[in-house]
């Protein structure tokens, strides 16, 4: 595959990531009697909180500042939901594949980015996982709800495991192309069969 | 109307802008049982949250920590409804009147700050909506409460509808004077006129 | 005390404010229901939200970037939860001990960080004060609780107190140490007498 082709790949699956982010905050927010402004804040909050969240951190111009594709897709996203509103509850199969898609995009794109600073290897790890999985936690924030990830499926702990093997590879001497599709299939395969299996994480005990 | 008195009439729209969003947050952290510091903290928040979040991802210092005026208003709105606690509300339609204006201000503020960076059209519109109407969101999201403006009449929407007029009046060759009072006179109005006849944007439908 | 015997200590209570600010949050996290990661993450945001919100403010980067400790130390919270979860009741004087004086250093530590800038006086005592007790909001809102300091005893109210008194130590010509250690000291003595006398601040009384 030529690099024009990887490029072209990865600008889909940013703006299909995007598109089925914002869809499920747009959802939630429906489900919550949101109107349509609000529907729109948290489904563009849900489709670029995290890589804001990181790229403040990193100290650099958040990526929704100075390219359109993540407005256009919240506004498509909406359109889409409020369209097919009776039957997105049929796609959720289709969602879920493309929000694992989306996920571990996210998840090497904030490795990458973190790389071209000079931060201890721990950094690049939590800002993957930042990107990909900060912005369900702001939608949650929004929606006054405590945040799904953290009681339900294997979701940021993908990214980690994700950003983990990205740091074996590259110590193996892989360069980041391939580090790179190596961490994102480890995050697709890794949400896909625990999710398949049943597979969670444990949960810590009450004290009473 | 001279420069001098109009540089004037901001700077006093902006203290009572600042005052009345601190009313706002004081008020709901009070009947949320909040102590004096819990509401000056909810207070503070809703009169600078919004800028402070503008500002942050302009990657300039928050307007705050450089003039004191923010922090004044909102002690000097602790003090204000500490002691007219029981005639706050026959003084709704006065708050609601300043409100407006801060809001129409704050969103020029914003707009105009953001012109002076090179982002495209629709970074301004969202800066401008941010620095008007974010502080009621982190205000609410302090209090553990859904979002009020996600649900409730016109508010944050009116900001989105004076920038989109802002940059038709930029484009007909306005200087950024005139767009600004442009601008404010649509957010000024389309409130007034949305809460005077029940004017409020549609709510998604739930999916079942 | 030479400056070495100092600076060692500065690290470890760093590192023990570290650790029971995450055990905080890991704490609430259990109780909530939450699994390994997501009380994870409310541990470390416990941990160094307040001085990430504060690094963010004054457009420095982050100290958990660049620092080890705090992810060392979350991950040590975590482990220690999970194997003393039923003996944690017994040890919350020790915590509640180390605790203030974590926060004692955060204020000190937020005041002088931002005193390298040249920001009025206010900016230092906010920073200060966010640097102590701002993690702990974050924790709640991560959780979908009220802040507990907005209603519950003396907290970020006592790092107020702390800076105001490290500005009139430093109006009355001490040096940025001794004025630091009378700023802790004042931390951690209004702290532990508002407890033990049961002082608390006003709250404001509802409308109705």
């Amino acid at each position: 595959m030529a690099m024009m082709d990887i490029n072209n790949m990865i600008v889909i699956i940013d703006a299909i990531g995007a598109f089925v982010f914002a869809i499920s905050g747009i959802r939630m927010a429906a489900n919550k009697g949101f109107d349509l402004f609000g529907a729109f804040v948290v489904g563009f909050a849900t489709a670029i909180g995290g890589g804001t969240l990181r790229d403040l951190l990193l100290g650099v111009t958040p990526v929704w500042m100075t390219n359109s594709i993540y407005v256009s897709m919240t506004i498509l996203a909406l359109v889409f939901v409020v369209v097919f509103r009776k039957r997105l509850i049929h796609m959720n199969v289709t969602f879920f594949i493309f929000d694992t898609f989306g996920l571990a995009l996210y998840t090497v794109v904030g490795i990458e980015k973190t790389l071209a600073y000079d931060f201890p290897w721990w950094v690049p790890i939590a800002m993957g996982t930042m990107g990909g999985a900060a912005g369900g936690i702001i939608r949650d924030v929004l929606l006054a709800e405590v945040p799904l990830i953290f009681k339900k499926e294997i979701y940021a702990t993908a990214c980690i495991l994700g950003g983990v093997i990205f740091f074996i590879c590259d110590s193996l001497g892989a360069n980041q192309l391939v580090s790179g599709f190596v961490c994102a299939g480890v995050v697709v395969v890794s949400r896909v069969l625990a999710v398949r299996y049943g597979i969670s994480i444990p949960k810590l005990k009450k004290e009473d």
